[in-house]
């Protein structure tokens, strides 16, 4: 029996959907080589990151073991799959492949953040591969809401596994590849020891749809509009500009891309070769002297991001351009879970305007590009591998997917991030739980999501923050009066006199009572003039505030 | 020509789904005696409102006009219309009129609040009226998602008005009375002068459900459980709750009723009549001595709200009932916006525990009590008004709902709050605009939107907030060093020493060079303080923190 094993270890994406990282090892144990399978990013919200600006997936075990890293994979561009590459580029130290407008991309991020963008290496798609120590690994194309999305199919001496990346089943995907089921039964001929699948669309009961169904709902949309017409769609979802661009040219109209993404992502399409037949852009300068009747802008922020064009448009003027009464504002996009209410503010705004808002309600302008539970079994069926790994998702589409499998006869196995399975045997083992967690970055720092820094915003935020300062003598005698000031709270509570004197005589009085002990230790005065202030204010206006006491001596 | 007008102003619940206030007047301009139908709340969430417990209209132009207010009206016991009539007992202090269910309900909101809960009248239903100065009020049964709504027929020297409140045409709705389209007509028949009417489900374009039909899908599916069986709706969903019950009860399971809103709503059904025939309930600790096969849970939290009884059982143990794998949970409710993540949360906490979880993606277990696109051209008809005036929805609700009625040849009028409209001529006219905003109860404290308390608390959760203290002496010397306190910032940045040293130093050479003129000065200094300690965190942390400078001098 060989003392070799091969590992899966989820670290991020296996759980939630965001920020997936996927590490393989294969060799004796504690001794593998390993390779990284995406390396993403998630986004942060006011309710549990304020103030941060990304999440990514603690990746300190790995970090720790960076000499064993021979290579990371990227299956596509999307943020969740990419977005961490420059940030954890110095700690693993280790080449990036990825097809041609992945790399596009990667390098991109790479070269902002002062890296070499060299790092970066195009793969070509497989029979082609990639040796990376034990692992040879080959990028199989998939359709997905991006360009050049991959499985991989990843060998080492203990068998093939196929990670799917982010897929549908797309006949007809608009650009790009489409799903070729016979070349995934070539892969699956050697036999696959385990799929490890994508999972964010478990819960669709029908079969997916194709890309190719919108163009003529758009085309029909477009021609019968009036006014100016505005979509916005994820700006990596080039096959969807590219059809909302020919809808616009089919009907007379120009095409202007506004926000960053949105030109970044096509050029690098243009770059890549990705995109050949582009219809013609004007510059939203140039605009301005066409009739709003010949115009059709193409703008970012279909999540109702408050710094996007979208938002921007909706609530006045952006780059010279402004929308109008009879105008057509179109969400050629679905909104994820927990944007509802950015969507929504922008669709008031419009509505403010006169603007007719058309969105994914109908199901005509948008699909999805992700598999539907029965292109999951479909893809199950044609891999027919001894074992499915559920991943990218939270736990609910894992267990339902896992399900799903078993409903096949296939083992399905709920594999979350830290768990780390051992798929060398018969039947996968755990061989051990890792600790994982997040990372914040939070302005250029990177932040432990348990380190406290964001708990206190959330407290400061929920409950205010109120500041005492003492000065103590020489004697340990307080210096004239405490001074208290507020932030986040009323200025007047039930006493109808400030907040602020009335917390400031409560303390005065303390501190006049108090004995030479209190006064003479640091911890016991702040947590005796702490407890004053949120007794006061529970007293004056019903809530405890944050407190944060400046003890200052003289001596 | 009479100098007599008919008024109506939005004072909540125009522009937005949530807190309504609607106040209705009579009389010579300026001279008008007053109505207010509806009084409610809405919620706050952390993106926009942290730390706040509830939103309400602001009431000060009513309050400040409060002797010539005659009356209240409610029309439905849901929080967003009954939730302010505390709150405003004291400023507004005219009597509350509602049907007995909910009135039972403001009884007790005004009794947990030390008013007279004698303010509260019940009213008998149309054709039985409430005299209210100039104004006849007639309370007609509607079917809603609560027992007991009511529309108002508004009568005045100017001719009838009908507000619809909240409400769907349900011929069988499980509790309470069925939509009587004779009743309606025979309403109609004097002639309507404007229809005021509910626009939540305008944009859904196929006829609502009845509430009858969820009962046999419900019956099937607890029929067919295992293990215990857990379900969540709104508590004031009496039918709802009904139904669940009558479902256990049918399989053998006993019912427990968890959550305070779960009790209360049930208690007061029972005491006003509205409920008779409903199942025998035993209590958490009787159920605990029950086999779990013959146990169903009816809990609050369907919105994900943290302390539900929905969110604890999803944690682990909650009054001696935890959930276990094998077990169903039934969200029978669907998400409102804004809820989705809390929602979710609670699905992956069971998923992780094993249990199953249903909810209302099938279309199964939950139908609407709001009114849909063609059951509101529906009631146009049947009252047939010289005007429909939207009210209860978004702005995108309102122009919708307005285009809706135009279709059909009937003005729509889209009045927005502090939009007074003078009812009384052919066609309405805007008499004014009143400037309207929101109110925010935070702790026990009344708080302006625009009082800038909320800001300051969303800016320390974005931005941290760095704490200056500094002592200058009689000269205006500084005496010791500036102290420095940070909450909800790193610890460390790029220079690798601890930030408040960084800072501390940076601020510490600018006092050292600083002139007299600046040390003097307090505006100045503090200026010149907050400034050091923004650049310095910039260059740090990447982020410039809220600052607050505390200077103590020796005087």
């Amino acid at each position: 029996m060989s003392s070799e094993r091969l590992i899966y270890l989820p670290l991020g994406g296996a759980g939630e959907i965001g920020m997936n990282a996927y590490v393989y090892g294969y060799g004796a144990a504690d001794k593998e080589r390993f390779i990284l399978v995406d390396l993403g990013v998630a986004f942060p919200d006011m309710d549990t990151t304020p103030g941060v600006d990304l999440i990514m997936p603690d990746m300190a075990w790995l970090m720790e073991r960076a000499d064993r890293l021979d290579a990371i994979f990227i299956t596509h561009a999307h943020e969740d799959h990419v977005g961490g590459v420059a940030h954890f580029y110095a700690q693993l130290g280790a080449p990036v492949y990825a097809r041609a407008f992945t790399a596009n991309i990667a390098r991109r991020k790479l070269d902002e953040h002062g890296h070499p963008a060299e790092a970066v290496r195009t793969a070509s798609t497989w029979p082609e591969t990639v040796k990376a120590g034990p692992f040879t690994v080959g990028f199989a194309p998939m359709s997905h809401s991006i360009p050049e999305s991959a499985g991989l199919v990843i060998d080492s001496p203990a068998g093939r596994v196929v990670h799917t990346g982010d897929f549908k089943l797309d006949p007809n995907p608009v650009v790009g590849e489409a799903f070729d089921p016979d070349m995934w039964a070539e892969i699956a001929k050697p036999g696959v020891r385990a799929l490890v699948c994508d999972s964010t669309n478990v819960f669709s009961a029908h079969p997916g749809r194709s890309e190719s169904e919108v163009g003529p709902e758009i085309v029909r949309l477009v021609s019968e509009a009036t006014g100016m017409v505005v979509a916005t769609t994820f700006a990596s979802n080039v096959a969807r500009v590219k059809t909302l661009a020919e809808a616009a040219d089919r009907a007379g109209r120009s095409v202007v891309l506004l926000g960053r993404a949105m030109r970044r992502m096509i050029e690098a399409a243009i770059e890549t070769g990705v995109l050949t037949d582009f219809p013609k852009v004007i510059s939203a300068e140039e605009a301005r002297d066409v009739p709003r009747d010949h115009l059709m802008l193409l703008v970012t922020g279909s999540q109702g991001e408050r710094r996007a064009a979208s938002a921007q448009l909706a609530r006045g003027k952006y780059r010279g351009l402004e929308l109008k009464e009879g105008d057509l504002f179109l969400f050629s996009s679905k909104t994820i879970p927990g944007n509802e209410k950015g969507v929504i503010r922008i669709i008031n705004q419009l509505s403010e305007k006169g603007v007719d808002v058309v969105d994914d309600s109908s199901g005509l302008y948008h699909v999805s590009g992700h598999a539907n539970g029965p292109d999951l079994e479909r893809l199950h069926g044609i891999v027919d591998p001894q074992m499915v790994i559920p991943m990218h998702g939270e736990h609910r589409h894992l267990r339902a997917h896992a399900k799903l499998a078993e409903s096949h006869g296939r083992p399905g196995i709920v594999a979350v991030n830290g768990m780390m399975l051992d798929l060398s045997g018969n039947a996968p083992t755990v061989a051990e739980y890792v600790e994982t967690g997040r990372s914040y970055l939070d302005g250029s720092v990177m932040v432990g999501a348990l380190d406290g820094v964001v708990r206190d915003r959330i407290r400061m935020a929920l409950n205010g923050h109120v500041l005492v300062t003492v000065i103590l003598d020489e004697e340990d005698e307080p210096l004239g009066e405490p001074w208290c000031e507020t932030m986040g709270l009323p200025d007047m509570g039930s006493s109808k006199a400030s907040l602020v004197d009335v917390m400031e005589e409560d303390l005065n009085q303390f501190l006049m009572r108090a004995g030479a002990k209190t006064l003479k230790d640091d911890d016991k005065l702040e947590e005796a003039l702490r407890r004053i202030v949120r007794q006061t204010a529970q007293a004056e206006i019903g809530k405890k505030p944050e407190v944060t006491v400046v003890t200052s001596r003289m001596r």
